[in-house]
């Protein structure tokens, strides 16, 4: 085979130097055609896009193409040549083909088409070669591509916190235990307790639940930090909402308060929105198509409003108006419940119709680690409440001062010799400072408008399932 | 306080609208000065350089000063002014000072300077705040910025592999055990073994050691992802050179074999060091001037310099040359040994004087997936290299062919039961693919200078070790 230049399909698609003969490579999608003429759609993974290629079957045997079948990997040498068909601009007409491997239809799991979601689920070793999981993963890169250039044109580092950690100060949920001792001969002391001076670390440690507290260390010392890493979560839940393996994006920034922090997170979401509307409309447009037809009005909705900003107890107001005048809900709403997917729903979706940062949380349901009011009732926590997400970014300003921090923790039993390293921040050089967390995959949920969780991250992991 | 617009000490720096009233906010470096005037340089991480705040001592106490000592927060109002001072080029007048923390010049453990990095390393939750480590961890930041902005460049997509698996196939070393058993009451089965039928994904799971094979996947169908996550070794190794935590970029491309392969490595590290000299010559220049001198033109020795591409077998006849010439090695010199950075550093150093790529290695020294060469003794894989550090990058082509894969996996004892989905790879649509995998703390030393690899990352994970 003739040795020429490969071009990647999405450039391609772009040329318009028609009669020069180009190569590309890529997996077969579709064959059909009749007897004079076959035509073969090929893709790469750089694009939603095949592109056509044309084979005159007086220059092929049926021999040659019998193994291009549906993902089968080729080789074209052919000529660039503008397109008669609708929806595409450009095609090729075949002068080479070779066949790197072959597919056979009998086996290949991806053969047919219109597969389930569950069913593809199952082959997530496959699944990235579909229309759909090929979108949602481009997309995917895009919306991290987002995240770091984000911060990065901000002046923010990067900043990697552990993710064995001997702390669980965010008592944020069940952790996975992480060792190197033998299960079957497990040293015990001399009261019965698993002696830990023989594992790898010298004592229990486990996969962090999140970077927030190591990412103010970051902050005190570089101003801006972010974090975008793994984080995970042993609890025992099989729903679309769920992964024991995600990823977070902690930005964490000295000297700035909660409305600098609304302001950073609205900024931050709505970059990333229109990173995805700017660089990857095509797999959105498809992921609508296929999906959800209201999907990019949604995401258009979030970058063309202000987000609305209330306290916790004027949403309480409202969402208790709102039973009056007969909306039901299912969960009761009363000052200090933690809200329900569908009443943050209900003040985004129908009251303002617009997204909302809920502020001022009562300090009971939030973390030891947030600025606490005057009011001795509510802390400084933030919420950002998207339509169809509910919470889609959880943030807060932080308690800098240490005597009031030392004693909520006491109140909320973390045992100060488990944080002294993190009181030290406020021990030396204190100052105001705030953060927050967007979970990557509800990010993820919000722009490709797909339902389930697992259908955002490559391989996710759930009860029972660490397969691939 | 009146309130004015915050300006980051990095712009300030570069301000030339002098008499401007501005508002700096940051730690105290340090605080000099006489009767009449007092100096402090504020420093608020954005930058290695500090600004310097002139106080005039008729218009500020002695006591409104006194809590102004090393690493104390503080605000600052003053008019900006050209600085006749030298190496500095503004200097901030002050009109009003803000102490947002104080840091107890009795109990800060950073109110000496001259620490050694090995008490740094017993301090991790606060040594970000030193030259020295904000220097190391903006380069980070930058290094993973242009890690991704060159393979977004390129049309790679960026490709999160699984953090915890139920699959050893890389045999790169000894793995943590993942569980939420409770240790003090494991099930065990008829045979005595544990039942693992209660753990959380319902088999043994372990951090991943590379990402690799998941990446293989992504690229056969996205057709060029790149991995940047972090891997785990639970090797007992006390060293400057190992990590129990470390992060691994790993690119894997369809459609390239190894001569692309290596020109993408070599591309891909000098465009990142080149970004270091570009984006971060300051805190490069501090670091050389600190801790090594030759640090700067060992860096542009890489990007100057295309690499050399030998085979394993020439690379072992220099060596065995060397060894004829009076050179000495500790370790022995023949073929089929596994070089060492010694060997290694003689041909870049020594005899080349370039960085190097080594290729076509002895296939008992190397992995069960590497593209096996006519001459049944040698397979395709590469090493990149480097002066001082040795091996920076290892990859190879991949074995697409089905047969010789499988075959190579049984001689090696992988079970075909562990790595079926990678099989199907080969199994339908194979293809010639290549990748490779940089360890991102080895990229860290290279571009730092730095000799101790837990100093190139904010929180290290040793032996005994994993703390904060």
């Amino acid at each position: 085979m003739k040795n020429i230049e490969r071009v990647i399909i999405s450039k391609a698609l772009k040329r318009v130097d028609f009669g020069k003969e180009i190569n590309i490579k890529g997996w077969v999608r579709t064959r059909r055609g009749n007897k004079n003429v076959s035509f073969i759609a090929i893709n790469d993974g750089s694009t939603i896009n095949n592109i056509q290629v044309v084979v005159d079957l007086t220059k092929f045997s049926e021999e040659e193409l019998k193994p291009v079948t549906t993902g089968a990997s080729v080789s074209v040498n052919g000529l660039l040549t503008q397109s008669m068909g609708q929806g595409q601009s450009v095609e090729i007409q075949a002068t080479e083909i070779e066949i790197y491997g072959t597919a056979d239809p009998e086996k290949y799991p991806l053969q047919k088409k219109g597969h389930t979601l569950e069913y593809l689920r199952e082959i997530a070793h496959l699944r990235p070669r579909t229309n759909t999981f090929g979108a949602v993963f481009r997309i995917r890169h895009n919306m991290a591509m987002a995240v770091h250039s984000f911060f990065h044109e901000r002046g923010f580092f990067y900043f990697h916190t552990p993710i064995i950690t001997s702390s669980d100060c965010e008592g944020a949920g069940q952790m996975f235990q992480v060792t190197t001792m033998n299960l079957y001969d497990l040293k015990k002391d001399e009261f019965g307790s698993i002696d830990y001076s023989g594992d790898f670390f010298g004592s229990p440690a486990a996969l962090t639940v999140s970077g927030q507290l190591e990412g103010e260390l970051g902050a005190m010392a570089l101003g801006a930090i972010y974090t975008f890493g793994p984080t995970f979560r042993a609890e025992n839940s099989n729903t679309p909402r769920h992964l024991a393996e995600f990823w977070m994006i902690e930005p964490e920034v000295a000297f700035i308060e909660i409305a600098e922090n609304m302001q950073l997170a609205q900024d931050f979401v709505q970059y990333c929105v229109n990173w995805a509307l700017k660089n990857c409309i095509e797999d959105v447009e498809f992921l609508a198509k296929m999906y959800d037809n209201e999907l990019i009005d949604r995401l258009k909705f979030v970058i063309e409003n202000d987000f609305v900003r209330l306290t916790y107890t004027e949403g309480i107001e409202i969402l208790l108006k709102a039973i009056e005048n007969g909306v039901k809900f299912e969960f009761p709403v009363e000052w200090g419940v933690d809200l329900q997917s569908e009443h943050e729903r209900y003040l985004v979706e129908q009251h303002f119709k617009k997204p909302v940062i809920l502020t001022d949380y009562p300090k009971e349901i939030k973390s030891f680690y947030m600025k606490q009011n005057a009011d001795g009732k509510t802390v400084r926590a933030m919420d950002v409440l998207f339509p169809k997400i509910g919470e889609i970014i959880g943030g807060s300003q932080r308690e800098e001062d240490l005597e009031k921090l030392t004693h909520r923790a006491k109140e909320m039993n973390i045992p100060e010799k488990d944080i002294w390293w993190y009181l030290d921040t406020r021990r030396f050089g204190t100052a105001p400072h705030s953060g927050f967390g967007l979970g990557f995959e509800r990010l993820m949920l919000f722009v490709t408008g797909m339902q389930n969780i697992r259908d955002v991250i490559p391989f996710p992991r759930t009860p029972k399932n660490a397969t691939f």
